[in-house]
């Protein structure tokens, strides 16, 4: 099936919106009567969303999913083209992100991660050009200057950031962690740019921006902590867990097993295509009307709206304050990423810096598709932004110039993340400030409304694994409330 | 409540069998009648029997959980002794282990999990002792010691083990890694030994020792090589991931959580002190018998039983003849682990080894009791190894001699795995050549019987997160064919 979302674009076909994916749903709609009343709605269909209507499903609740797209994953899905699955957003998973990898063994899907980087033949290296120069050199010095630049960065306690954060699963444990919010990364780099050579600067620079795909100064040096702290306190950690690893047939093939299973439970209804309008908790029931007009009532409502589109759908009574004001702020990932095909075989074991005079910025080889060609990926951010299927000719450009002489574009594929309705922006990374003050709050349930996603998770926020966190919280919140039973006090 | 289960002996009272446990459930049965079919028959109450029944009650099937022991936990549970936790078994948990973790932040225990360690005050020093030697050190020599000698033993391939064990969930994923179960831990040692130091090496091999509680011959080089990779290919990760973080409450406190939660579904019941004698698969449904005569049928049988005890059941039709012999080899962790309650405060910060000549080889201050003393806990295993509570003058010197002049003991608590006739030894922990010949027959189903256990688990086997990988695998498996559910061709 072809999703709406994504774009594609050829030599021979020029410039077309929408791309294959196996998270297609169709038929789209799967309910019984247009009024029913169910037990829980679940408003979005990502991985929170799935994660969500799965167990309370298992748990024999019935459940109505109500998604805007026409297909599931939300900011997590792939596109199979020409047979070869290009990620169209979240794409990295690692057996360290606790909630992605129970699942990941759950679903028996352990043999079936591959690794992006392949340096095993080929130019293997690593290309940077910053505005003062352009430099060639091994992947082992791509690792020294990077890791040179990053371990300055963190180390703000004399124990790279152990201090400051001992459990990253709790990123406040430390009240001084507050502090750091208070900080942007560019705070941060000044404060050590000193010591830095330009190109360990451009080097952390590019790589700070590849993580918020804000701009240094938009960005929470706190939340960079945070990553760090969870990616095991070390350069290779954050390699390891944040870029390398992914699913061979792409992430459709894992969200889809959510959607299925709780299919095969025989109590879930689903509507796609339905973009929600409003939100009306009446104390005994919630009602949601969509767009279109249609209403359904549950007892119980999770919402997965992203924290950057909340503000889109009228709830009543109004959102809180403080969340509100979260939601009005939001986080500032503008992530542009963007696929090239390439005929160069070679540039398979090539990774590029090109920052920050570039569109793009990030880029490494990713794949190699049926056709012999070498899958690029390429990431720009909100510091140089651009509209990618606006001017496909810039678009390209970015990309050559990311290893001029060297991208050979025979395809371009992408999502505009920034234009798309439904989350304004990729995944989530924080300003200064919005954790301090709003993370409770964004967390925090609203009468028969319990708030799930990436955005607002504990532990590995922004990845897929926030996102099942914070699907897991919801559904134990409203099983507990749905479902209690009494238990005998000698166990308690 | 009081367990049958773990000793303890002040010098006020001596020695006494049985030591309280919130793990112990009263009353021990819950049954309708004793002739009833179930859907399930769980045998075996620690994490792998309490995952799958938790989460096939969860899925509506009705269970019947059968322990021999009168409390759950297996061989993970703690003891309220003064108001304090004492682990009997399975202690520690990392955010690094998925499954353990998912149910920590399931259960929103994330915030309940505490340091074994605490440098502030006190000795703050490390003190080894050989035959040869005594030292004491600082814990920064400590670490640079032990990580100078397993850096050593683990780097077979230039990159420290991550081109044998690229996937820690996927040990034998390069062919090669099959090569270094024909090692054991004596053999790898060997190899290096003319680079170490006699500190280094008695540092290394109390620590290998202290991993697998067999002896040197007895240990698989691999399956350390495992351990190290799961680790994250680091001292600092293997210090962090095997030794650090603990339930403030107690492992029974997390335990009691999956019990509960099984019971509120309404579909579990249960019997305990019931030991099973024999396990008989007629094709169209499993029967269970009791050593006391009471017969269980069910449409599938989940079997937690461990390696070590599996022979002690008798199967109709008897198990494969390479599970068989896996059964009969059997894993070699003989540990012997004694807490000890000493005067004390300052050594709350101390840390030990002394080896080979003592009976017990590795401690730390893990502690302090509401008393005030210091809570000390120490190690021995099958290199030296002891029944604690049949000479306790004796294990008490053991503790002694660990720290000679400073462990004035107030009391000493322990669990003899060895003798325990439904463990018959501590965690798993492979001879050579057992993984590369049985791990897939261990794994395998035998009929309408399926096996569970961290004995055989993929990921972290041996610890409490294989386990619960396994209780997981085990109710998709069962929920997979006793809720066949059709899926509309479109979504597979």
């Amino acid at each position: 099936m072809t999703s709406r979302d994504g774009f594609q674009w050829t030599p021979e076909t020029g410039l077309a919106q929408g791309v294959p994916s196996i998270g297609v749903i169709s038929p789209p709609t799967k309910i019984s009567t247009s009024s029913a009343t169910y037990d829980v709605i679940v408003v979005g269909g990502g991985y929170a969303g799935l994660t969500a209507t799965r167990d309370l499903t298992i748990a024999g609740l019935r459940v109505l999913l109500v998604e805007a797209r026409d297909r599931i994953g939300g900011r997590s899905w792939s596109s199979n083209i020409g047979d070869y699955p290009f990620e169209m957003g979240g794409t990295w998973v690692h057996w360290g992100q606790p909630h992605v990898w129970r699942e990941i063994s759950r679903y028996n899907m352990r043999t079936e991660l591959e690794e992006s980087f392949d340096f095993s033949r080929g130019v293997n290296h690593f290309q940077l050009r910053t505005t003062q120069s352009t430099s060639i050199m091994s992947h082992e010095e791509e690792d020294n200057i990077l890791a040179a630049g990053l371990e300055r960065f963190v180390n703000v306690d004399g124990a790279m950031g152990r201090k400051i954060i001992p459990f990253p699963h709790d990123a406040f444990h430390v009240p001084e962690a507050r502090r750091y919010d208070e900080m942007s990364a560019q705070d941060r780099v000044s404060e050590i740019a000193s010591s830095l050579t330009p190109n360990e600067r451009a080097s952390l620079e590019s790589f700070i921006l590849l993580c918020s795909c804000g701009t240094l100064e938009t960005t929470s040096f706190l939340e960079l902590l945070h990553w760090w702290a969870l990616c095991g306190y070390s350069y290779r950690g954050c390699m390891a867990s944040l870029i390398s690893y992914k699913f061979k047939g792409g992430q459709s093939t894992f969200a889809i097993k959510f959607f299925i299973e709780a299919l095969a439970t025989g109590k879930l209804s689903y509507v796609f295509n339905s973009p929600v309008s409003s939100i009306s908790d009446r104390g005994d029931k919630v009602t949601l009307t969509t767009r279109d007009g249609h209403q359904y009532t549950g007892a119980r409502l999770v919402s997965t709206i992203p924290l950057n589109v909340l503000n889109s759908v009228s709830f009543d009574p109004p959102l809180g304050t403080q969340r509100a004001t979260a939601t009005n702020i939001g986080h500032v990932n503008q992530c542009v990423k963007v696929h090239a095909e390439i005929s160069s075989k070679d540039m398979r074991s090539w990774t590029g810096v090109s920052y920050p005079f570039n569109k793009l910025m990030y880029g490494i080889g990713d794949g190699t598709t049926p056709s012999g060609n070498t899958h690029i990926v390429c990431f720009g951010g909100f510091n140089n932004h651009i509209h990618p299927e606006e001017d496909i000719n810039e678009t390209k450009k970015a990309v050559e110039s990311m290893a001029p002489g060297n991208m050979d574009v025979k395809r371009l594929v992408f999502h505009n993340w920034s234009k798309d309705e439904f989350s304004k922006g990729a995944w989530f990374f924080s300003p200064p400030r919005l954790l301090s003050t709003s993370l409770d709050a964004m967390r925090a349930r609203h009468g028969n409304i319990v708030f799930a996603s990436s955005d607002w998770a504990i532990g590995w926020r922004g990845f897929i694994d926030g996102a099942i966190e914070e699907g897991t919280r919801a559904a134990m919140t409203v099983k507990g409330e749905l479902q209690p039973a009494p238990v005998p006090r000698s166990y308690l």
